[in-house]
């Protein structure tokens, strides 16, 4: 990471302005994050670097996990869901995936002027059933409206705490060589259905988000007393950029095989048709879960129990090889390397 | 408060569309969370609707405080702070209302694709200051970009968790007949500052924003043993706003005296320039503090022990009279009836 203090405050970005591809979720968003936010608020909690904070207040009482987005997806509205439940939902499952059960949620709202108010009332209303379904309250919340032309209609920030009521500690840092990678289920669903949505598609079948609170299967795993390293939920930039982060926070090499990542016959149709790659297109309620491959059955047995994660599958392992490195054994068997994008494929998916 | 349920999903609120008065901290909010999102996200800690929630994980471990904020100021920079600076006080003010300690902020970016690097980096800069003054750590964060048009260079949500080490409890229900009001200053320089910066006016003297935490003075205050009621950061719809819903909230009548309620001189020259009344002129680092009457004296002077809070006044008292009426005896001696704007004098002041 590069050094950074108050008495040299030019940028280190390479980027004078700042571009979509800032907020995509690939290199360009990693690298802001480097060079940027991460020296400037530089502490032991944020330098952990994990999708929630995880907080001790003493030795006595539980730890809490920490976490927030800010979604802006456009449209509003889409298929399986809409900008209230992604907003509820993405928050919980980064809480689950730091292995915390959500319990409290604040919900900040910036509004377009002429937003219809009614269209504000659908959202809201789909937050309290998600809030509902994933277990936990909003508690506290905030309005603020701003000009015309100076907004999207709605956008939100949600916050959440959780708590963690086992001694695992889940992150990047505790993968190793040896290890499985599961995956949750089939990829690319969240990312194709917005896609479509926008483009003003239609496909014969119809193709809706995956969004969904994943906090059941994901805490299952702990609770059944898997040795779970990581999880990780595959939003913005897909699978591969998840992968790739965490080969190179490991420092590890990373091999899956492209015939057991499951992807719908339609949205592969769909992403060959728009050209792209379902391995970095956004999800809403897929994650991935290293454990220890001796765990790695029991794990797929407890995830295929849970409805939301019934097509869970083994993907790949964990190995001692470069680090950083990921590679991908492809249906024809040959292996290809997998990097991170720069950006999105898509803007605005979340 | 008007009942509503998933079986009645019609808007409940006046108006057809959001306006800017929605976000301004007056009548027009107040119908909007009473009437769209309480009823919708209800539940017990939502509905004592105070700035900040208290929750509890178990009655051994302490109780914590959580809050949000979102900030979209307009202009980014001002004399005495920035939108960065403003969106660490703001929350950390809102965690200290609340008896609170604030301990770790969330930070939320919503970036206007465009926006130079470096105006970022200013911002986050001074958000590392703020943080480092009132003694909070930015624990977790969160960057999206949204188009050119979509957005107005950067909005910022922080939400943030304080501990309760304390048995109080401190909310507007706890105010009650007697309690004398303490104000922690003089008030209407950030909504000032904020609007001759729009203008583009100049005063001779130069009007700089309040901006500050005021954790330290007003958890002093607790520290001290006094049985503080109830604090309230006096920010969107000013000191009257703060004054009308804290009457309405305890079902009590509040007396003020406008001799006590210091305005400084330029201060109130910009005001009468501009017609804008200073109680409903909005504040970043400014708060009242119901306490009982017989702690008043001790109170004030732990006050203005700090410097923030030097010029701290006692500025009137409870009474048993009429709920919710705020009564303001002027200079000239006459009373008058302080209500709640229906929306804000200045759109986008915080």
């Amino acid at each position: 990471m590069t050094d950074f203090s108050l008495s040299c405050p030019l940028p280190l970005t390479d980027q004078k302005t700042i571009l979509m591809a800032h907020g995509g979720g690939g290199r360009m968003m990693q690298r802001l994050i480097e060079q940027l936010f991460a020296p400037a608020f530089r502490n032991p909690i944020l330098d952990r670097r994990h999708d929630s904070a995880i907080l001790s207040l003493d030795s006595a009482a539980p730890r809490l996990a920490f976490t927030t987005d800010s979604y802006v997806v456009q449209p509003l509205f889409f298929p399986g869901g809409n900008i209230g439940t992604l907003a509820v939902n993405g928050t919980v499952n980064d809480l689950a995936m730091g292995g915390a059960r959500p319990l409290w949620l604040s919900a900040g709202f910036i509004l377009e002027e002429g937003l219809p108010t009614e269209t504000l009332q659908r959202v809201v209303l789909s937050m309290r059933e998600a809030a509902e379904a994933a277990g936990v309250q909003i508690v506290t919340g905030d309005t603020k409206v701003v000009d015309r032309g100076k907004g999207d209609g709605i956008f939100i920030n949600t916050a959440g705490i959780g708590v963690i009521t086992h001694p695992l500690t889940l992150n990047p840092a505790q993968v190793r060589p040896g290890d499985a990678i599961l995956l949750s289920g089939d990829i690319g669903r969240h990312g194709i259905t917005i896609m479509t949505e926008r483009e003003g598609l239609s496909f014969e079948s119809a193709i809706e988000s995956d969004c969904a609170p994943v906090v059941e299967p994901a805490l299952s795993l702990i609770e059944a007393g898997i040795a779970v390293r990581c999880m990780r939920d595959l939003t913005r930039g897909g699978l591969a950029s998840a992968l790739v982060e965490i080969a190179e926070t490991a420092g590890v090499t990373i091999r899956v095989r492209e015939d057991d990542i499951p992807v719908r016959g339609d949205v592969r149709a769909a992403c060959e048709l728009l050209g792209f790659d379902p391995l970095y297109v956004a999800n809403e309620g897929r994650f991935i879960a290293f454990v220890p491959a001796e765990e790695a059955e029991r794990a797929l047995q407890i995830l295929r129990f849970h409805p939301l994660t019934a097509q869970a599958q083994r993907i790949g392992q964990v190995e001692a090889g470069e680090p950083g490195l990921v590679s991908l054994r492809s249906r024809v068997g040959a292996n290809r390397v997998v990097d991170m994008l720069s950006g999105e494929q898509l803007p605005r998916i979340c």
